[in-house]
């Protein structure tokens, strides 16, 4: 078959600042799927995208092209509407586990098809996993079906979905290309766009445990999002949300299970209620049911309820015990004070030396790895208190562990400017 | 074996507008040539040296890398100096052929070890492998023994001398990557030192049959090229020299082998000359015999006596006929006048694609294809005289020869400004 362009010819149009076409960007994306764009031809495009960037109807087709390589799925049988929850990844952020029940409980169905970590944020199936028994694949048939019946799945997404996108982001991860707001936001919403969700609520993070470190860039991202989405047809919106110091309490996998079912009894720590209210509100709005409060539904127990059906229509036992690791490890406080920083990354980081996260694709986590922190910025502490525990299986990663933590904190005589709200901005 | 770095930590930091420092650049550029850095990760690194540059220090220690990637050849037992010719590729660009003989005929060693023609600008081995028995491959003691006895080879570049750029040059050929400066320089220059010549001088081309289409792009080019060789021991100095228009009156194989014989006789277009002499003064000077006039050598025959041995040496019959077309076609002028433009870059795909060059690596090419010129910019011609005539071996080529033609002349009143000299600037 004769190709009806040359990749060098795509590539040098962009390398000069020159806008791809329509034409152009399906035959690339698709001629990549194909095997007939080589892999070091589709990185180098992808470094010229980084660096020259693409418009936004660019960025739509590239998309397109995206869904296009894959199979669509529909939800538009269910008696209820759907909506899903995309968070761009952070430290301790578990906040899927408790939001996905908690919006079923309001009468949205909620198909969180997700992925696994990969670097310092965690992933939610792998967190999920720390229940025994508890299964993260699906056929596309249960999937509907345990919307209908439970009202929320979290599960793997199938490869079925944008292959594209799966097969760039493996070789943007090795090629230094991860960092193109073009390329990030088409791969995350030519995904949620073909999972077929009717409403999308985006959590950009901003912070030092976050991809992305600045609020303008964060912002640019939120737009370019909720615009691909919107143009597609999903109700989509945008919360920029703090991601200088980690969610909650815990960084890891069991440890932040446990957290989450802390939330969805009624407790928790202040930042991930409220965060996860924050989204809920934004989901169920977008699903078009704003009459209810998910306050509600956390309070009366409706959302632990779909909660534990959730996990057993998986396999998963809820009143099984959750892991728990062969060693801990407890820093302590240096100095009576106020704890004024304790940066994400390096929690981020540490629970990932610990074996809560992967370096490579295909690694085993640790299912009672992680962190767990005994104090948050603005809270007071006395010298000789535990500030942060260590968990792991493998007490040889404590040194790399504490080597990542090194800095990470400080004690001083004044409480920080505590931010109104974990929520700095909405996109829609 | 732990390798020292990591190569997307590499990449990033030339994508982010950093320089890379001398262990960065050993390691990625021997780390490629070990298959440990991936294609895919090497294109989108050179990518970012496309997009955002190397400094003079950065792309010297390239091109130290690339050397110190193979093996280096010595030349220092000869009982002459030894200087070199390279040119970055022209259309017509016969000058070697005569250039090589010609300062071996002024005491002068040359080791003109060449590649194969790759698009529109032809080989220089493609050329000569037209006569009859001639071989491009030779033994590196054939070529110090045929330097001692003859004083030029004109020969194949052993795939011992820089075999990173070898591999880098393939990949950036198929990944939009060649137009970089700091990347074309360090590929050249890496060969150039690599094969221990004394001196060498560099004819930079501009115009439209060139690399460069600006003089300014070639001035940064040679300058680059200039310093890299001067540090590296080796007397540099290097010509930009106009390609706008093909050089002599043919293109392809034999035609511009019997074009290169007729200038060591005596005779030949009188661009061509010019070029060879001042290529070739600038050569002796380089390596110490400017006391030498290349103008008597070829004025009393002693070129040409070298270019026979020479070609003898390689197998070669100097005496056998070259090989003629089995078809031709002729263009004729549409009217009364001068001409005034015969573009290069048209002449060159034209000749292409009659079969003397070839479209990828391993293609055969017709040793009797090309294009002859029966007028040049500033000649007057008569309505319906021979403009251009067309040779190949498969008729079937007339076609899109013809198309590359089309508009790649003009015919008009007056005569253009003839430029002062095929030199247009020098750089040392």
């Amino acid at each position: 078959m004769t190709e009806p362009f040359d990749a060098v010819e795509v590539i040098a149009a962009k390398r000069d600042g020159h806008r791809l076409d329509d034409a152009r960007i399906d035959w690339v994306v698709d001629a990549f799927t194909r095997g007939v764009v080589a892999p070091e031809q589709m990185s180098a495009l992808a470094m010229a995208i980084l660096l020259n960037g693409m418009d936004r109807a660019e960025i739509a087709r590239w998309t397109a092209a995206m869904i296009a390589s894959g199979e669509r799925m529909d939800f538009s049988g269910l008696s209820r509407p759907t909506a899903d929850k995309h968070s761009t990844g952070g430290v301790g952020d578990k906040i899927t586990l408790p939001l996905a029940p908690l919006v079923a409980a309001c009468g949205v169905a909620v198909p969180q098809l997700s992925g696994r970590g990969l670097g310092h944020t965690g992933g939610t199936l792998d967190k999920l996993e720390s229940i025994p028994g508890w299964r993260a694949d699906l056929t596309n048939e249960r999937v509907v079906a345990q919307l209908e019946d439970v009202g929320a799945v979290i599960c793997a997404a199938g490869s079925g979905l944008a292959p594209a996108d799966k097969k760039l982001y493996a070789l943007r991860d090795v090629t230094g290309t991860v960092e193109a707001i073009p390329l990030i936001a088409s791969s995350i919403m030519s995904k949620k766009i073909a999972e077929g969700t009717g409403a999308l609520v985006l959590d950009v993070k901003v912070g030092s445990g976050a991809f992305m470190k600045h609020l303008d860039q964060a912002r640019e991202l939120a737009e370019t999002m909720v615009a691909l989405g919107t143009d597609a047809g999903v109700s989509t919106v945008a919360l920029l949300t703090d991601m200088s110091t980690p969610l909650g309490r815990t960084a890891g996998n069991a440890v932040e299970v446990a957290e989450s079912v802390e939330v969805l009894a009624g407790g928790g720590p202040r930042d991930v209620v409220d965060l996860t209210l924050a989204l809920a509100r934004e989901m169920v709005t977008a699903a078009g049911r704003g009459d209810v409060d998910p306050a509600d539904a956390l309070a009366d127990g409706r959302a632990m309820d779909v909660w534990r059906r959730m996990i057993a229509a998986q396999g998963g036992d809820p009143d099984a015990p959750l892991p728990t690791p062969r060693e801990t490890h407890v820093l302590t406080a240096p100095g009576d004070g106020v704890l004024t920083r304790l940066d994400a990354l390096a929690v981020g980081v540490a629970a990932w030396r610990l074996g809560a996260g992967r370096s490579g694709p295909g690694e085993q986590v640790q299912a009672a790895a992680g962190v767990v922190l005994h104090a948050k910025p603005g809270e007071q502490v006395r010298a000789g208190q535990p500030l942060i525990e260590l968990h792991t299986d493998t007490p040889e990663r404590f040194a790399r562990a504490m080597e990542a933590l090194d800095g990470a904190f400080e004690i001083g005589g004044d409480a920080p400017e505590a931010p109104e709200s974990v929520v700095l901005a909405r996109v829609d």
